[in-house]
């Protein structure tokens, strides 16, 4: 088994993060290999922003909570009110995808952006996890104007992210893979 | 830069494919990395569906180009009337992706299953497409029918398809990357 597929199999999904902040350099590899997914057409829709700024990063999870609480889902209410929860699990970098809505595709696109972003932290022994909250509420008018603030582009919507850092605790193991889910017609 | 990262930056979309067929034992391990990849809440609700049968491939094909041709899109049209157009560009292996409807942002997770698949197949020199035909014409009543003789199943949605194969040329350079794309919050 090669490096590339040993990497794959071994990621997982962290949520418990150290203080210790990636550094600039691997933060900049994150986001090349980010840019080098395919794209529908080539489009290359997306846009990427990072939070890195404890003070805006709390902003940010403060009006996202609000929103959170102002929900009709139970779930989303519950998580609002609770004081403890961090939508981004006290991650120190945080990376924010948006995309141009005239681009088909685009939404899937910006997934497997944050797959190349995962699968690269990881083999630099960077942690992550995708977070969905803000494909819930990013597009939410509160939530949105701080994210304009922080420059993500006014006319593009707000889609997954990715929290980064280092892991508080050894890997979990790998959630049991489901069977039945694959066909081969030969 | 370590090998994962070397692998994404160094991975192409092909779009002229050798006749060979990929092994299964590569096959295996590409459906066994797509099952790696993470999923909204672990929910895995993913499905794959593997062609590599070149009547049936040649029967979807045809299914496929008559929709093309039936569709309001001149693109579409104009693809589907050409005899030389095969929107899997001739590959002998076609990866279906097909989701559970009742799981959110699984449209997502079947990309970067796609995106898990496409990397590792780089890895073992196997070169792939992301192929969004299937999203447009894939739910289609009679596409839907020879998918559905193909395994998909039935209350599924489908989704995009990965092309897999040896490339008949050499990888292409890669289309410049889009710049100003990256605002980073400090």
């Amino acid at each position: 088994m090669n490096e590339v597929i040993q990497n794959i199999l071994t990621r997982r999904s962290v949520r418990s993060f150290k203080e210790e902040q990636i550094s600039d350099e691997n933060l900049n590899i994150l986001l090349e290999v980010a840019k080098y997914a395919p794209s529908g057409m080539g489009r290359q829709g997306w846009h990427f922003t990072v939070v890195q700024n404890k003070d805006k990063m709390e902003k940010l999870i403060s009006i996202i909570k609000e929103q959170m609480l102002n929900s009709s889902e139970e779930r989303f209410k519950k998580m609002g009110g609770n004081p403890d929860f961090n939508p981004f699990y006290n991650a120190p970098t945080v990376i924010i995808t948006a995309y141009d809505k005239t681009a088909a595709t685009i939404e899937a696109d910006c997934a497997v952006a944050l797959e190349n972003i995962f699968l690269a932290a990881h083999s630099l022994h960077i942690s992550s996890c995708w977070i969905h909250i803000l494909a819930y509420f990013g597009n939410d008018p509160k939530v949105r104007s701080v994210l304009t603030e922080f420059g993500v582009p006014e006319d593009y919507v707000v889609s997954g992210s990715a929290v980064l850092g280092y892991n508080n605790n050894p890997l979990p193991d790998a959630a049991p893979r489901k069977e039945g889910i694959v066909n081969i017609v030969k």
